[in-house]
């Protein structure tokens, strides 16, 4: 008797919390799911759809929306139409999807809006929905591994006298950081791209498990990954400074803030820096204009040397800079003493999808140069995604630091 | 010119990233804000609404949505209508606002969504807009003050068996914590409410900022606060457990795991708990269950001994037990004896906001009984909201371990 007191009380709490929202929880019901289908990884922990079919790729979505008139779902660059039943429920079944993380949105009578069925993943600067597409064995490296140890991601607000306000940042501490108070640790500073935010590298990067396996299988070094925000955050009426900004910050604010906090080596063999699409685009702005800071850099999907690749100068009206004009003026000419360079980075590494623009041609140029410690990587069959990032991050850190 | 070719690629970038959302990004234009606007904290960075009048305490919304039939803003248990302008924009001004945090939405031809112009908050099992109505400076304990040391919110991943899956929990480490590496701390665990999750007290109510005010002016004892999840999260096919068992395990895996991964004191007397609404029950289930275990104990707007307060029996059939009767009997006796009571527990924290369901009787009974070492906290003018319960941990954690 006492239990069901309880229980009725417990109810009278939930409702005074919930009378705001009574309407709202149709979107979050459950129905059975096809046979083959599974919720997707990235759903709210109440919810089925969307729901994925490991085999086949294909996604079904579910949105309960019954005095709506066109509801669509947009993902990977195809809009689709759902369909109504009698009940005011939207669902559509997708074609087959690629591996991995992509962003999706829902439009509701012409509206983006995020699916209420997924956590939140800002991308393209708002919340957005997510949905996973599960890579079988092959994605072990980004899973949680119960049987290792565990890094933590450390949520840090810390002051910017740039930005003129508190930032947020991440940062991963391996798991052995606190069992050896006298050790010291390099530093990888790991950028996220435009649209997203100093949480996409541990959200849709799963980057605390890749690095968490690596350390623990030997394969990289133990060390301390750094993840500011790529932008400069305040609103709109009182923004002090541009994004290009950022790299002043990281060197003057977010660097001495990171050595006096943490147990870390200070000198430049032991600090990296890499970054995917626009924070690739950072890596080289910092790292080129810093070398005394940096002697490892890397660039995911990100800019790399804008001229080369055929792209003609601004306005088209002069002659497009030859390739061995650009590799010589590219960032102050920082490649033109080939041997120099070598001497000064310890590695250049860049990474593409195979399915987005590549920049192999200038990397071939680079060597052909002169330019020895640059690696390539490519993530095959995939874009300008997080999938193609995983892979990349997985391939960068056990080369650094050695 | 190096320049202007570096930033074409960077567009030629930015494009490929962006071409998904092309669309989309009409939600968040700018537009000028009226006299005495200003855009809400919890917006995101580009967005100037929602905008907030600190002095009226009204708040605008806008919304672009010119497809639409119909567009509302859910506030505060109110629908407001919005009205559309030739170019298909939608806005509103709300009535005077209480202060704090406040979930809301946007209803789009009858679908509740997310405003895309704020961050996301975990709020009734969804991912839920919010707006900051600020507090004045009566709000400066809540906020970020650069002055002092910070500690940092640790985002960890631990196994648990019973969920039969990886949890995730926030984990609070005070300022000093890596500077004394022999000192030990005691133990604050909190805990969010229903439809909420282990994010709510570091994003909704920002106990990192009330945490390092309390601790840098020696209010507080330094302490660590582990936030872990109130439910357990699997997809519902293959959920094991009930939201109950989180009781379980709390005991059984979460602090075993937090005593061997800090610096922890595990005597009774350096381990606390308190919680929200749900999370008040769960704490009062967890604490007087295993009194060996804990020595503190708080409930914020939360359930405190569901049969008190004139709520009558499962059924009405019977006669609603006395007062009396209730306090005998409830969490299996445990008031029965005042003196051991009072020996056994160093406090009984009990919170309320004024504007909602009161405890005040039932808290009166309990001293009157001979129930001692308890505390009743009221927050002025508030409900179930997040300032009444970042007013309570404001009061409650200076009266811990001490």
């Amino acid at each position: 008797m006492k239990r069901i007191i309880f229980i009725l009380a417990v109810i009278a709490i939930f409702q005074t919390a919930t009378a705001q929202f009574t309407g709202m929880m149709g979107g979050q019901q459950s129905a059975p799911l096809p046979e083959g289908f599974k919720p997707s990884s990235c759903n709210i922990f109440i919810s089925q759809y969307p729901a994925v079919n490991p085999q086949t790729r294909e996604a079904i979505f579910r949105v309960v929306a019954p005095a709506a008139r066109i509801v669509q779902v947009d993902l990977a660059g195809k809009r689709y139409n759902m369909t109504k039943d009698e009940k005011g429920t939207w669902t559509c079944k997708t074609d087959p999807q690629v591996v991995g993380f992509h962003y999706y949105s829902i439009w509701i009578d012409s509206v983006p809006v995020m699916d209420r069925n997924t956590n939140a993943y800002f991308g393209s600067n708002w919340e957005s929905s997510g949905i996973e597409i599960p890579e079988g064995a092959e994605g072990d490296y980004y899973r949680f591994n119960k049987n290792i140890p565990h890094g933590h991601i450390r949520s840090i607000y810390y002051w910017s006298e740039i930005n003129g306000l508190e930032r947020h940042c991440n940062v991963y501490v391996p798991a052995e950081y606190e069992k050896n108070p006298d050790k010291r640790y390099p530093v990888l500073y790991l950028l996220h791209g435009w649209g997203e935010d100093e949480d996409g590298w541990s959200n849709q990067g799963h980057m605390g498990n890749i690095m968490d396996g690596l350390i623990a299988s030997g394969k990289a070094v133990p060390m301390i990954v750094v993840m500011d925000c790529g932008d400069i955050k305040t609103n709109p009426d009182v923004r002090r400074a541009s994004t290009n900004d950022v790299t002043q910050i990281y060197v003057k604010d977010l660097i001495p803030f990171i050595d006096s906090t943490f147990r870390t080596k200070t000198d430049r063999m032991s600090r990296a820096m890499a970054g995917l699409s626009r924070g690739g685009m950072q890596t080289t702005m910092t790292v080129f204009n810093n070398p005394d800071k940096f002697a490892w850099l890397g660039t995911f999907s990100g800019f790399f040397m804008g001229g080369m690749g055929g792209r003609g100068a601004a306005g088209g009206a002069q002659k497009p800079p030859s390739m061995t004009q650009q590799i010589e003026t590219a960032f102050n000419g920082i490649f033109k003493d080939p041997e120099a360079f070598n001497k000064q980075f310890k590695l250049l590494f860049i990474s593409t999808g195979t399915e987005e623009r590549n920049p192999r041609e200038q990397v071939e140029a680079l060597k052909a140069y002169g330019i020895k410690n640059i690696v390539y990587h490519e993530s095959q069959g995939t874009a300008h995604e997080w999938l193609t990032w995983r892979r990349a991050l997985y391939d960068f850190a056990p080369r650094l630091f050695k």
